[in-house]
Order: C-alpha cells, then structure tokens, then sequence
C-alpha cells in the first residue's frame, strides 16, 4: 500500500474517452456498458490501482480459476450430492471452489452475488435457486458471468440448466403401481413453484389418466418437499372415504414423512399400502421398509453443471441456455407390492 | 459510486494519530497493531470510504455474520461429512456459510486466506489444514479471527481443535482382534505428519506390546491414507515370511485396498484374514465383506467445530487453545474373525 490516490472518476472516464455515468455503470456493476468499454475501463481502474481492497488487489494480478456455487442450506441429503458431484469434478480439474450459503436470506444472497461478481470466481453454479433468486441472478449475471442452474424455482430460467429426467421418473414409478394392480394411486406434491414438482405432477396425472386409474382431485395433495409436509398428506389421504392403496411421493423426503403416518395409522408399508417417493436420496435404501424410489443420478447432476460451465468458460459451448436432461431409473425396493383389495 | 478520492495514507496516519507505517500494517492486514489501533484505522477508512471494491464497500454496512470453511477438496467420504455437519449446524444457527477449497494449492489457499480476512467472514473452520497450511493460517488468523481446526497436519496447533479419540479408538480395534485370538497383526500407517495417524500408529504399537503380541517392526508398513497405500502395504504384509493373521489400517480408505489385495491373492476375509479399518465412511458398511471399523462421529466433529466456533465469537469461550476430543465406537461387521492358525 504505497502512493497516492489522487484521481477522480471524471479522470477516469477522460482516460477512457466515455461518459462519468459510463464508469460509474462498471463500477457498480450496472449493465449496459459493451464488454470492450468494460474491459477497458477495468484495465484503467486496475493500473491506476483504483481498487484498494486487500482482496481485491490480490486477485487483480491473475484470472480466475475457481467456480463458485450458490445454495441456500448444505445439509445431509439432496443438495449434498449434487455438490458431492461438483466437488469432485472440481477436484478432477484441480480447480478451487467457493461455496456459498444463504440460509434463504436475501442480504446473504446480494452479498455472495457480489462476491461472486468481483472476479474471484469464472462461473457460478447456482443449486435451488429460489424464483426470486433466478430474477436477481439473471439481472446479476445476464452475459457477463457463466452461470448454470441446478433445479432451480420457476419453470422457465434464462440460463443453462441441468436437471434430472422428473416427468419420465414419475411415470415410470405410475406404470409399476399400475402393474401391481392399484387403480386408486394417491400425490403428494412437492413445492408447485419448482419446474420438477411441476413435471412430476404432471407425468403422475398423464399416466393415471391414460392407465384408467381414478383421478379424483381429492387424490392429490399439497406438499412442500418436507418430511412434514409428506406426514400430513398422508393423514389427509387416509381420512378420505375411499383412501388409495398407494401413494406417490414427490421426493425421498416427504415420503419419509407418509411411512411414518402409515405407520401411526396401524397399516403395514407394502401390504396394506404401498408407496414410492422421488431422489433416491442416501438412506432412502435404509428406510423401514426400504423405499422404493425414482433415482435422480445426483452426483453426475453435479459433475455435469460443472463440465457444463467450464464448456461456457473454454467458449466451446453456444451461448444459448441448454437444457441437459439426466436420466432417472425406478429402484423396486420393499415398499410396493400388489393391491390388496384385488388380490 | 460517487465523490472524490483525495486523501492518502498520511491523511489517514494524521487522523487517527499515527505513524504512516501503522496505517499501511492495517491496510496489508499483517500483525503487531493492537486492536483499539486498528479499528480506529478501520473506521476512518470506512468513512472516508477509502475501500472501493464493490464487494467490500457493500460489506462495509453490516457485521459479517458468515462462517469461513477452508479445507483441500470437496469430495465423497471423510470430509464431505464432516462439512455436512458444518452445514447442518450453521443452517440450524441460520449463519451463512463460505466454504473454499484449495486442491492442495498455496495460490489458492492464500487467496482464500485473504478473502476470510476481508471482513467477509465472522470466523474460520479449516479441515484438515496441512502443516504449511497451519503455520500460514496461524500468521494470518492469530488474535484476530477466531479459528478452529478439524484435523490438521502437525502435532501441536495453536489454535482450538476438533479431534476424534484416535488412540482410544484404535486402541480397541486391536484389543478386538487379539481377543479373536490373533497375535500377528499387521498395521498399515496413515501419513505420519497427521496428528491423528501418529495418535493411531502409537496406540497399534503399545496395544499390541501390553498383550505380548508379535511387536516385529516388519509388521507396520508405510502408508498415506489412499486407496492404493492400502493395496500397496497389504501386498508387502502378505509377502512376509510370516504374514499377519490380521491387519488393522490407519483409515477406512486404505482398508479398502486392503481388502483388494487379499481378494487377488485369493484370500478370504475374514476367514483367512481379518481386516479393520478406521472412520467408518459411508460405503464401509457396503464394502465387501462389509468392513469391521473405528467409528469417528463425522458429523458432530463439524457440528462441535461450528458450536465452538460461535462460543469464541460470542466470547464465551476462553481464548486458550482448547482441544475436543469426540468419542470413537469399535463398530464390528464382517471383515473380522477368529485366528484360523489358532482354532
């Protein structure tokens, strides 16, 4: 820390032969500025060694190597994998990640979203991103920073995105039911606003249809992903005047929640009703029965963003937002088993 | 961004009363400022809004409320969860989290190490730091951020740590299999220059002299925690004169290799060998046979290194360096069994 700071942003923007407004734009990170005005602009504040943080000044010398993630919580389960899988294609490509969290909190998001644009990181993975967050990455990120969603909160995004094959997962969990003999099959949906939930309620509604199973709209209710969430549709199924015989899970977790009601409701889990969830999460294959489910291929969901976004960084991919669809597969574990009521 | 910067570290110096030096310590964020001193510095240079990154200026408003997490790599097995438990105890304290890895890279870890020191962070957990790590984080951290380490490389650290009960826990591993009946038991190190493969590798040595088992120095090979050192050290055991009966390993990793070896030298384990391994991973109890090993509390490690963490930073704890020692448990599945030269 020598010398001395003695230049204004009007000398800056005489440099860079543009407008005050035009360097007050890049250095707040505004958009509207072309790349070449940015570069150059960023070149002069960098010799002029205008940015003064520690951090900052640090990094001005070298490029970026590592990829930055977004998520709002890192806990056992879900998410965990798919970071299991970007950590070890980050490892495999000896490049250094930075993980950030928001606990779902907005100030915590604004900060790590200019942490991330402060050139510490060349792309970004963003994992669940909230709807609100997809709105502010796209105003963030919109053509300067790679970015790749991983599920995500809405059911179009701008971005490229990675995400698993819902819609068919869901139908092939349906179809096993069908085979079984059940014709009275009840949903326990996951949280509408995100695109998954979207689709698999979708595939279980097609495939119902199409089998000529019921389809009562009182065999379908709302859940939010939560193991809560899946106890208490449980409860609500069983109140009904006729309950299914099975029941179908948006995911791992809420099933875990509608075992645990079967169970207080005295029914056995397959014999008296049968259930499937979605994830085939770590200890989906531990649950009491063992869970029948629709594996999402997690880790390789995870490793697959990240070879996707070092494809945005080598320039070898089109700037178009693609879509990678990952296959899903039904695991037949010991919760379904044959209808009862028609055997 | 607005306004002029015209003022230089002598303006700065005059303010707050001190030496050119002193301003330019705080700026460089290196020791030997007392911490009345320094925030003075700090808070003139705030308001006279001195730092311009984007990112630090946004952070200069509020208190940093996010957790540091520095470790190598993000991959399946030991660390991932113990990361897991960070993340579930942060979640549950709604503290955000940054979590950096390094690939073992010094340019990496000292920008991480700068980013922590930004202001970014309330605190640091570093998991399994090596020994250039330690000695760096400790010029880096000492008195000022509060940091708690999760396995390190070394012997002795200055700061708070988080450990599994290493030597009790190996320690009934061997007394298990000299209970089974074995007396040549074979050890397959971790790298030496960890706490705990040194912890370990001791407790091997006086279990096994106390019960007047076989002490040959032959008996411990070399190894590093990998996969391969496991498969490597069990091929040398194998072609002693008289090979062991039973081979414990410094973590379940190498076990695994172990457990290769044997199976391409066409012995059976446990029936002709009986192996151990230490960590209890997941994946240990689906190893084949499903692996005999030394449970380390993964999670509740990160969880009592976040616990530790927030008592530091809200001043509960003592500023001595405290040590926690979790338990370890002897978890016994299928890789052992009597001493077939002894039945």
């Amino acid at each position: 820390m020598t010398g001395k700071v003695r230049f204004t942003i009007d000398d800056i923007a005489r440099e860079a032969g543009v407008s005050r407004a035009t360097v007050s734009r890049v250095l707040n990170q505004k958009p509207d500025v072309s790349a070449q005005t940015r570069a150059r602009i960023l070149e002069i504040l960098e010799r002029r060694q205008f940015v003064r943080d520690p951090v900052a000044a640090a990094l001005a010398g070298g490029r970026a190597s590592a990829i930055g993630l977004l998520m709002p919580r890192l806990e056992f389960g879900w998410a965990t994998e798919v970071i299991v899988g970007v950590g070890e294609a980050a490892a495999a490509h000896q490049r250094p990640l930075l993980l950030a969290t928001t606990v779902y909190q907005e100030r915590n998001e604004a900060q790590w979203i200019r942490l991330f644009q402060s050139r510490l990181v060349a792309g970004v993975i963003a994992i669940l991103a909230t709807a609100a967050s997809v709105a502010r990455l796209k105003q963030a990120f919109d053509e300067r920073l790679p970015l790749v969603l991983v599920d995500y909160e809405g059911h179009e995004a701008p971005f490229p995105r990675v995400e698993a094959a819902n819609y068919d997962g869901t139908r092939r969990a349906v179809r096993h039911l069908i085979e079984l003999g059940h014709t009275r099959i009840g949903y326990i949906t996951g949280n509408a606003n995100y695109g998954c939930a979207h689709a698999r309620l979708a595939a279980y509604r097609d495939t119902t249809r199409s089998a000529g199973a019921d389809c009562d709209p009182e065999l379908v209710v709302e859940g939010d992903f939560t193991e809560y969430s899946g106890y208490a549709g449980a409860k609500r199924l069983l109140s009904l005047g006729e309950p299914p015989t099975a029941i179908v899970c948006a995911n791992d977790l809420s099933a875990f929640g509608c075992l645990k009601a079967l169970r207080e409701a005295g029914l056995r889990v397959p014999q008296d009703v049968s259930v499937v969830g979605f994830d085939d999460v770590p200890g989906a294959e531990r649950s009491e029965p063992p869970l029948t489910t629709v594996k999402q291929p997690l880790r390789d969901m995870g490793r697959s963003a990240f070879e996707l976004l070092l494809r945005y960084l080598d320039g070898k991919a089109t700037p178009e937002p693609v879509v990678l669809t990952m296959p899903t597969e039904l695991i037949v574990r010991a919760s379904t088993a044959p209808n009862p009521r028609r055997v």
